[in-house]
Order: structure tokens, then sequence, then C-alpha cells
């Protein structure tokens, strides 16, 4: 399943009792439509944070016995008229059983929308824009982020987390600057811990307005340990824009390999 | 002034008694700056109605004595900090006493974006899109929308009003349609009467699902009035994008041309 939703009024995405959530919402209207028990297992590629935004989220179901003639487009018009306005399942179809949303994952691919314009951020997209009161620098944002791509322990901008590795693979970070002033950074890596995406962009953030050096940053990933110094930036300019996944035919393979990594999202 | 809003929670542009106005705000804030009775008449380019947006509105006010200190950056920066995030003042200069808002502009153009995908409105974008449960035909509504376009009685597709004009220039009224499945309408005229818009946009989505002929709309238009069958497309699809304005000189020329044809906007 494709799935969007803006994140504002969801505490995140995992369920929690007496709380809104992405998958609170989702699964109640699933269970609506195939039935109680007709579905179990809903497993996402990114459980994103609270107020933290998707247009290319992934997650999977296992559909039991005849839920499977209400796959496809079907299932897609059905949920458009179940679900409400801020979640959204773009598409749905039938995979492999050795298919998992999380584990055959390859990388995923966050976008963080922020500007810098005197009056502030436009006020249709300030639900996933983050306004802030003082000019930014995007040339030296790119030098700063630049430094950081690659295969490392991004231990400084990962909230602490008992036996999790903290070594990825940081594919892309770079910002553009659109005609309305809103700087975008592009971010993908094999998978990402716990707050990373929005860590690395609040450091990038205090290099752009001059408060802190180009090489700040991968200082802080040279010095190996959780940097108590970088604020991380809020979650309303963030949105998980696409997951990768290989050919079909390597879905087992790569489920087995990552598997044991239980921190991969 | 120009300035920005996400319509929504407004009940439109104009100062109302008890309900939340774009104005109301406004001016609320205005006073605050420049102190009570600092500021007076605001005159806006476009009343628009309940739950409709403006990326490019246009205003104006009279500011006395010692307020001029506190125009341009000063005025945007110090009421980014005043105003809501649901509405924004871009940009603020002096201009000539001649100039106004209103009876100086020479053109609106408004944009309406809808969309048919079949799981509905991007969630971030749900409050500016509309979300049309059938397919639409976007070579059939740019076919009917060009038969509109130019000088004529438009009472067909405007609210009855006593005594009011009703003939205007169409200057430009065609679809595209993105990546995302969103049809946007941009439609362009020296001056709109009221739900002008949305009728010509309601007219066209019967088109475009294909309820309607394509020369429909212009039939109606050729039977001088209104037509009770054109149903009014919601205000959350519809965006004030720009005003144009003559060059400064001959702003008091335009504003005395037109300040006799009050229903203008």
């Amino acid at each position: 399943m494709d799935v969007a939703y803006d994140g504002t009024d969801f505490s995140g995405w995992a369920a929690q009792p007496g709380r809104r959530t992405v998958a609170g919402v989702l699964l109640t209207e699933l269970e609506r439509l195939f039935g109680d028990g007709g579905v179990k297992g809903l497993t996402v590629a990114g459980r994103t944070d609270a107020g933290v935004h998707a247009s290319g989220q992934v997650a999977h179901i296992d559909v039991l016995a005849d839920g499977w003639r209400a796959l496809g487009d079907t299932m897609v018009r059905r949920l458009a008229g179940l679900l409400p306005p801020d979640v959204r399942l773009i598409a749905a179809g039938a995979v492999p059983a050795t298919f998992d949303a999380r584990f055959s994952a390859l990388s995923r691919r966050y976008m963080y929308r922020v500007t810098d314009a005197r009056w502030g951020a436009d006020p249709l997209r300030a639900r996933d824009t983050l306004a802030w009161p003082r000019p930014l620098d995007v040339g030296l944002m790119n030098d700063a982020s630049a430094r950081l791509v690659g295969l490392h322990d991004f231990v400084a901008f990962c909230r602490r987390k008992e036996q999790a590795s903290t070594i990825r693979t940081l594919d892309r970070f770079d910002w553009s600057r659109d005609s309305d002033d809103v700087l975008v950074a592009t971010v993908a890596a094999d998978a990402f811990c716990q707050a990373m995406v929005r860590s690395l962009v609040g450091a990038m953030i205090a290099v752009g307005e001059g408060r802190r050096s180009v090489t700040w940053p991968a200082d802080l990933l040279a010095a190996h340990e959780r940097a108590s110094d970088v604020v991380v930036a809020p979650p309303h300019g963030l949105n998980l824009v696409e997951v990768c996944y290989p050919a079909e035919s390597d879905y087992a393979e790569r489920a087995f390999r990552t598997r044991n990594r239980r921190d991969l999202e």
C-alpha cells in the first residue's frame, strides 16, 4: 500500500491507545473493508514521528481468505470514501509473501521544507514548511551537508536507543532554494535512526544562519557520541517522499539480510 | 500591501461583526502597529468569499502622521510576528495618493485546483484542492472554456445583484493537468462579479465529466440570464493569485474611469 498523510493532527504512525495515529485510523478502515479479523500485521517502511508528513509511505498487511477480491483500484476507491481527508491510500496491490514493507526496503527519501522569507511561510503551506526568522545561506548548508554523505556512525544525530546500531549510509543530502524563498532539503539513506533527519536539518540550519561553521556537523559525526547541542528541527517541515525496493525476486534475500537489524526504518 | 491567506478559517475578506474575517484580523494588527486611529480605509482589490484563498491579494490603507517610518520591510517583519500563520503580509510600500487597490486594478487572476485522482486530494493540499469523484476530460474543458473568452455579459454566471453591471472582459480561461492528477484552471479578467469564477468552474466540471456538452456554457452565456442549473464550485479550490496595476502615472486616470462602477472586484 502506498499511503500519504498530513501528520499535523496525528500522534505519529505507530498505533497507541487513546491517541489518533495513522496506523490506528488506517487499521480501523481496513477492518471495516475486509471484516473483523480479515487483516493482520500492518507493517510500515518508516514509523514517522508525531507531526511528520508522508507523501510516499509504504506499508503491507496480510489479507485473509477472500479479501483478495477487494485489492487494487477497488480498494483505493473504497478507502477514499472511508478514510478522513488527512490520510489517503494512493495505491494497493498484491505482493509475494516474501515482501516486507520494512525489511525489504533498500532506501528511504525525505524532504524538509524551511523558509527564511521575511513574511514567514505561505499560509497554504504553513503545515509543511518551517518558518525561520533569519536568512539562511544555502551554499554553506550544501557545503556542510555534503561532508556527511557516505557510510558513517550517525550516533551524533540519533536519539539514544539501547543496543541499536547507528551506522547508516547517507546516499544524498542537499539543499535547493525555490522561487518562493523556500529551501528544500533532500535526504536519502538506506535507513534512519529516530529523529536523525530532523537532527541533521537542525545542524544545517545552525550552519546556514552563520551560528556554526561548515565543518561543525562533520566534526560532531567524527566525535562518535550523541551531540547534545544539536537542535532537532520541528516535525512539520518533514515529509517521507519515497521508499525504494529491490526487484521482486530479491525481496526475500533482502528481508533475510536485514531482519536482524530491528532498528531499520 | 501584498497579502496572502489560507481562507479555510475565515468568513471571507470583508469585516463582519462577530466573525473572523481577513480584513478584521489585518486591521486589528495594523492598528496595533500604527496606533489607534493611525490607519484608516482598508481597501482591497478582490473581496474574496468565505473559504477562498489568496496568494496575491492587494490592499491599501491610509497611514496617518508619523506612521510612514514603519512602512516597507520593517512593517513586513513586524506584522510577521503579530499576524496569525494563516494571514501574511508579503510586501508593503508607499504609493501615490492617487493609487486605489480596487479602482486602479487593471485585472485579477485566479487559479482553481481540482483533482480527479481515485484516491482524492493530496492530504497536504486538501485545503486548496477540490476532490472530484469522477474522471475529468481536460480537453473538453479547454474547448468549452475558450468559447467564453472575450467581452461578454456574464449574467449567466453571476449572483443576482441589483443595478450592477455583469459585463466583463474574460482575458484568459484555460486548464492544465499536472503530474499528480491535479487540474489547474487559470481565470483572468478585468474584474469579476460575485461567485463568477466558481460558477465558471462549476460549469466546466459538468463538461469535463461528460454531463454537459462543450457548447453548453457558451449557450448559457448567450441566453443572457442567470443560469440556475450551474453549480457553483466549492470555495476551497479557489485562489486569487495576482492583481495587475497600470504604470504609476496612470493610477489616477484608471481610478477616475472605474470609480463609478462600484461592482468592480
